[in-house]
């Protein structure tokens, strides 16, 4: 590896904690039993309220201020016809964002979570009422060639990075999504690379393929892949041979968030490939992840495979983040319940398993 | 049947539309398609939004006015040890819940959701905060006989309808929850009546039984069965024999609603039972309700057979409606992004699709 190019990536993530701390679970699942309520019948809301204390390194964890980052970016790859919708519409949908009027602007209107959406290389001028952070005017081809440089992979995570050590001074539970016409084209890429699926289970429908545009799609992605020497100790260059600028700094934040401490909630199949990208970097950062819900997209459960699992299971397949701004309904519950719900000893109703211990 | 004490459950029955109207389907789906998202990519948020339009028999539906309904009762089949905690716990949750300490009211105060505590028949002195609808202090133990007499199951479920109807005139969405010491004894013994399951599979370990109280709970459920004559084409003898008062008025409950054209979200095993009840009187009570979880409780998955798949698996066995109110919260969402999504032409984005046609 190039030592310059990594030297922020490398200290945030030596600043990742390694272990989920235990003595914070313990207190956690303590105050859990002694709510007014059968104990664990609140089943995975207890697990997962454990898992954000651990995050946020507190035994009262907190999820008043959230926010939703939402990075968007092209893909040269849209050349070969692998999406139904055109280039433009990433660019139409950025300012559908901007205005509000988007799925991702209404649930996190409606859920009291802040949004921010992240230019992270929309192809066109320059965007109003955005975070500039574009790299490029979309990514190249990566049928033909790397989709990007070194450096440009480098300077895509490190503003990732920045974004997300940011967020965690100001928020205390996190969403990311994206948008991207071509990126489940780029995020099957990196499912192929990280984990060795093969192209058919990779590819899925995206925004609505019929079956001919699947079977084009899973061509393409195939010789995309014979294109490139793919190294998956190699993170930096497998973002650079078959990545996007959207899910790369999307792969940062998760690391810059993990390193402070901010608890991330995932969204589907993009930020699944992101999570890859994160991970092949710093295992420990499955630590500090959610992953908001089941994406009706075809090759989300094999990226799922052998992690939490999924909070919501809804046959969605929007992207934007729109599971994970759900889902980060769901925990913003399990946090009010740990925190507001009374003590038998408060309510002064009988426990009998404290009794009979 | 005595028609005299099915006067106001056969009027109710026989406002229930019988089936969904089509028409309203349609032009929601047909909504739907012109909001910028790929076409059905909101999974089963669209086809949700669809019923409750159905439901409303609007085809803008609305979910601002929502409300959940905790009914709350006392069974004497508690004295066979069939539960972990003492009947009185029912009386003492029912004071967190007026004081808002319990879960239910964390979530609906989290959601805004207004609450109401219905005493169906809790045991003790009359309880302040709470919609009185008392009809006697628990029901007889029915393992020695019935549980309570066709006139006061009757008048559960009259009180139930009442109640029902009168939120169709003050709220857009409900959800129903329970309490009630031992309910998960009563809700096995309606389950094994109307379905014909066995109570091996009928019955769980409610608050948490271990593996003894389990099969003590099995063996009380088998002969209390052998007690009673059980024709399902009857449900108000099946409600006498084996019910419970908050059971029973919960059915009245989704009876009432369904007539008047509120839709009402399930929690978990209990009102699933109630379903069950009303679903005797009146099948096409169906059309009216959503399944708002998947409770962990052994048997639900049994009640949930060939039912509209629950919203949620949070392996959740609380009650109270816990499940049902973040289901709500999920149905809000999805009724938000169908009301205020900007259509494709509004938002000026390109719908390859509309073009394509």
């Amino acid at each position: 590896m190039n030592t310059s190019e990594l030297n922020t990536i490398e200290q945030t993530v030596g600043e990742i904690r390694l272990t989920a701390p235990a003595d914070i679970a313990s207190v956690v699942r303590e105050r859990w039993d002694s709510l007014t309520k059968p104990r664990g019948s609140l089943g995975r809301l207890e697990d997962d309220v454990v898992r954000l204390a651990q995050i946020q390194g507190v035994a009262m964890p907190v999820a008043d201020r959230r926010c939703m980052y939402v990075f968007c970016g092209d893909h040269g790859v849209t050349e070969e016809g692998v999406s139904l919708y055109p280039s433009v519409v990433t660019r139409e949908m950025v300012k559908n964002f901007v205005r509000g009027g988007a799925a991702i602007n209404v649930i996190c209107r409606q859920l009291g979570i802040t949004t921010f959406i992240v230019d992270s290389g929309v192809a066109g001028p320059r965007l109003e009422g955005v975070i500039d952070r574009r790299i490029a005017e979309g990514t190249t081809n990566f049928r033909r060639g790397a989709a990007m440089t070194r450096e440009q992979a480098a300077r895509a995570l490190e503003s990732g990075i920045e974004l997300g050590r940011d967020a965690a001074g100001k928020f205390d539970l996190a969403g990311v999504g994206e948008m991207g016409i071509g990126n489940t084209t780029a995020a099957s890429a990196l499912l192929c690379v990280f984990t060795g699926a093969k192209p058919e289970e990779a590819v899925g429908r995206g925004t609505g393929l019929d079956d001919a545009g699947l079977a084009h799609k899973r061509a393409v992605l195939t010789e995309a892949l014979a294109v490139h020497h793919r190294d998956p100790a190699d993170p930096l260059g497998v973002v650079a041979a078959v990545g996007g600028f959207e899910i790369a700094m999307m792969a940062g934040f998760l690391l810059g968030a993990a390193s402070r401490g901010l608890p991330v909630v995932m969204d589907g199949f993009i930020s699944g490939a992101a999570f890859l990208i994160a991970q092949a970097f710093a295992p420990a950062v499955a630590n500090c992840v959610f992953f908001g819900h089941r994406s009706a997209e075809h090759g989300h459960a094999r990226m799922l495979a052998n992690r939490h699992a999924p909070m919501l299971d809804l046959g969605m397949r929007l992207g934007e983040g729109t599971g994970a701004a759900l889902a980060m309904g769901l925990l913003t519950s399990g946090v009010a319940l740990y925190r507001e719900m009374a003590t038998f000893a408060e309510a002064a109703v009988s426990d009998t398993e404290r009794i009979a211990k």
